[in-house]
């Protein structure tokens, strides 16, 4: 196990098998080029690669997710400590039909699908295959392999596009989701380690709980970030869980920790919050600069401290 | 189909078959009681019951659900018009592992749950069941029924207590969740209608969506009900899913639209939103009645009209 | 006293004599052209003429006065019930100073002023006449007065550019005020009556009292405007005079009060106050129209009004 | 001059002559009593002798001035550099009526006082001696003195309790003054020098100019407290006087510039604003703390520091 060519890679986990978008995000991170790639069977498998150090990082869906995200990876960050993103990465969504070599579209009745991937594809089947009836799958790929088992009540799936070079389906359609813009966010994650530095384009994700004994705690939160000209890319709620009405929040913020606008963001956020996750600040994958005014410039933030400084001092002109 | 009996009695929809905890909610309606009850597979077919006229109500979970909620239902209710939500329920959350008759724990080999009942008794599982497999079912109770039907591959089944009642199955283990205290809140939906008057313990819920132009949009929205100091209870993020990072907000507001300070809020944020959906004002399911400051009470806010009125006019002392 | 004359024609009360800056003020009144002036020794007898209905208007000096004017003209409006501001008006303020004819500079010990005249050209009487001695005056004109009186002790007086065609003085210095721009800003003030209708550059002024037990309460006042996109031109705080640390806000908003954005934060500001005084709305002086955004046009407002009404009824489409 | 007797003692100016309210100030500052107290004719030459150094401090009054404060004290703090307040103190406001020996109150035409006393005794004096009429004088005391005066035209006049200790007058009326409570706010100024540490129940001082170009820029810059928890217990408007409608402001601050939410406050503030002025953190006069919650605690400050250099360097439960 810990021989040296074990020791000389490093080693990526992503929800397999061959094939998802998962994969297909590992596939845009260069350093992961030539490395040992593990496929697993969900989140949790991959963040605990990732805890017990079996592997160096772990790509995982984050938003608008198709195969399983969302809400169960912002609630397992929310909760595993010892975890921090690393990086960021955009996957278009876009599915095909499938079905075995020789099936007609008109001979389908039961569609394998992760549940996601049948909401976004919905509308098309319901329009195309009325009488369809849904079978939930654990993963859009997973349909796949489920619909070419020897023994398959399955007729057709719903998976990625290219699911044809990996197994023996047939493409009855393409392009069958609503929305043809849509795309999920995928995050990599490491073990904590020191922040790299800023890149200039930079996003820094947060887990925050809101005190409990105050109403409008959540635009006191909101103001720690618009009073420092720190823009929100996202903003999601998320239950707790100890009892209904109490919320922890998933935030992404434009910039980067050694930002001083971001720094000072997060002074204010740790002073109110009983409970704050710092989950990383890395490059945003839009590789878009956050637009600042010069007010909330790291020289600003310098320039006044310089300025408290001499006025406590007693430097002459220190009020100029 | 249009005969007396039909006519005289209401129609209820809810996500059956009998056993869910969308029944234990709907026995919870004093109206319902002796009215047609009509089990349905999924929200969509509930909904289009209500939507077509073909029942008179659905009873869905919108919370921390259990039977495929939350966000599914979130959206349906944002994106179809014509419905109106009128009343609120919540159910406590428990489950038992179930199996044929004569099985035994340490046989179970595969799990049929619906994957957010799996989520919420997966820490039992695990150290229980270390080596158990999960296959997802698209309802808890349907779990059950895949259980005894004749060529079953699943061992064992999560479900909701009573279950052994409606089908011949045997109780493995109790209280298996990680929360004892787990709630589900469910809504009553019906078609748009005149707003029932408020009971002194009301909410109210909207669907709205932020301009897309400004940072600090949201903080405004917040503002418009905290400047009248109308509590939020419900905050959720949902994605417009057009494009990522667009969000509509899912807000449950303590008080009635009839109350003053709720339709002046209301009022503020229709003017500042590009889109609001109004999902109803309703009896809230706890009875608590909202705790308002004197400054937000309905005669302030009539105070105030006959004073500025007064000052239009000229009256003397109106600005006394 | 009540002859026929008296009652076919207007009276204004102003600060005289004739020559004062209020005078250069009324003289803008287009209305007051042919009516009978009348002057006044100060402030309060000014506004008793009105009260009393002796005269039907005053104009009095409100802000950067010259004259006697701001606080205690803020303060009386405050105070005394039964007013409303109808016009406002701006004044250069220049100054020159004057002597008995034959004066040299270099003859001049004593100079008359009114303080806050005085404090404008100090710079210069200190820089051209280094050794005088200031002697208070009530007024700008009256210190010309004393200086021609038989037995004056004064040398020079700083009065209005014109003066010597009301009096026997020679102008010694023209321009001596620090700040060539400076202008005196003049409210014409009758009896409280039905406001005028908006001529679409108005402004709104009020005098606000902030509830005494809590803190961020002018803050809050503040979101009252701001919450609906509403400038304000002047915030002066005044102490209410029972106790340290008590204030009363003198506000001047843009708009008028039957625009739906200030007749809405007025509402605002009268749930929220202890008192508020409305002091009038009013054409704007500058003429500048208020610049506002969609989100806070009249359209806007009855726009929102009209949805509710819908939401309440339960109309088709009430959402949309 | 420069003798051993001047070096020394410390050299306090005030507006003088003996008797008037700011000499009764001086007297509650321990470190003046043996020293060296200066009177002078107005607020233009205490400063100055402090600028210069002839004076190591000067006592003026700042706030519901008697002796001509307020708006002077403020414009001239905020545009002479190299002062700082280094105490605060105050005196309770009352006045006497006096005349020379053997006057009767029903003798008395003309009244001798500062235009601000005379404001305050305006409502006795209407009542007590209807046709009277005003002359304005540049001190409380001076009115007296002016009095006594060979050649005086002047009847009466309105001065400190105490005066006729001073000066050969005899008291007409005690206790004239509309308001028995009022008080005047005094603060002792010094030349720039380090400020002193904390006492635990002080006061900061500030002059702020707001950013032309923003509307609802007040509200930002109290915003910039109210994240802090720092009330305010002054906050006057005043003319910057280069236009109309651009206004600095005066701040009195609770706490001092080494409490960690002042520091913080007056960070955001100086990154924001286009000029503070810092006027100093001295001791209240009334000695009562600031009252604070556990978020604006300096420990709390500290520990939201050290959490962010833990997650910034990676430290292992930085985030807990």
């Amino acid at each position: 196990m810990s021989d040296a060519s074990h020791d000389a890679r490093r080693r990526y986990s992503y929800l397999g098998p061959a094939g998802t978008f998962t994969e297909a995000a590992l596939k845009q991170v260069p350093e992961a080029a030539g490395q040992e790639w593990c496929p697993v069977a969900n989140l949790g498998e991959a963040l605990d690669d990732v805890i017990t150090g079996c592997s160096d990082a772990a790509m995982i869906a984050i938003e608008n997710s198709i195969d399983g995200g969302v809400t169960v990876a912002q609630d397992a960050l929310a909760t595993i400590s010892g975890l921090r993103i690393i990086g960021e990465y955009l996957v278009p969504v876009r599915f095909v039909l499938v079905a075995r070599p020789g099936t007609k579209l008109e001979d389908v009745g039961v569609v394998a699908a992760h549940p996601v991937a049948y909401g976004q594809c919905r509308a098309w089947l319901d329009d195309q295959i009325p009488r369809h009836r849904h079978l939930p799958a654990t993963s859009n790929v997973q349909a796949a392999v489920d619909l070419v088992a020897a023994d398959s009540s399955v007729d057709a799936a719903i998976a990625p596009p290219g699911i044809e070079e990996h197994y023996d389906v047939e493409v009855l359609a393409e392009g069958i989701a609503e929305n043809p813009d849509a795309v999920t966010r995928f995050v990599l994650v490491g073990r904590t380690a020191p922040v790299a530095p800023p890149t200039g384009a930079d996003k820094t994700s947060l887990i925050v709980e809101l005190p409990e004994d105050r109403s409008g705690a959540l635009l006191e939160l909101l103001e720690q970030f618009a009073a420092r000209g720190v823009n929100l890319t996202l903003l999601a709620s998320r239950p707790i869980g100890d009892r209904m009405g109490r919320y922890r929040f998933v935030i992404d913020a434009e910039g980067h920790v050694m930002d001083e606008r971001v720094a000072d963001a997060l002074l204010g956020v740790k002073r109110y919050s009983p409970r704050v996750v710092f989950l990383g600040s890395y490059p945003r994958a839009d590789r878009v600069a956050a637009t600042t005014r010069r007010v909330h410039d790291d020289e600003t933030f310098r320039d006044a401290r310089d300025w408290l400084r001499g006025v406590i001092e007693g430097t002459p002109d220190g009020d100029a």
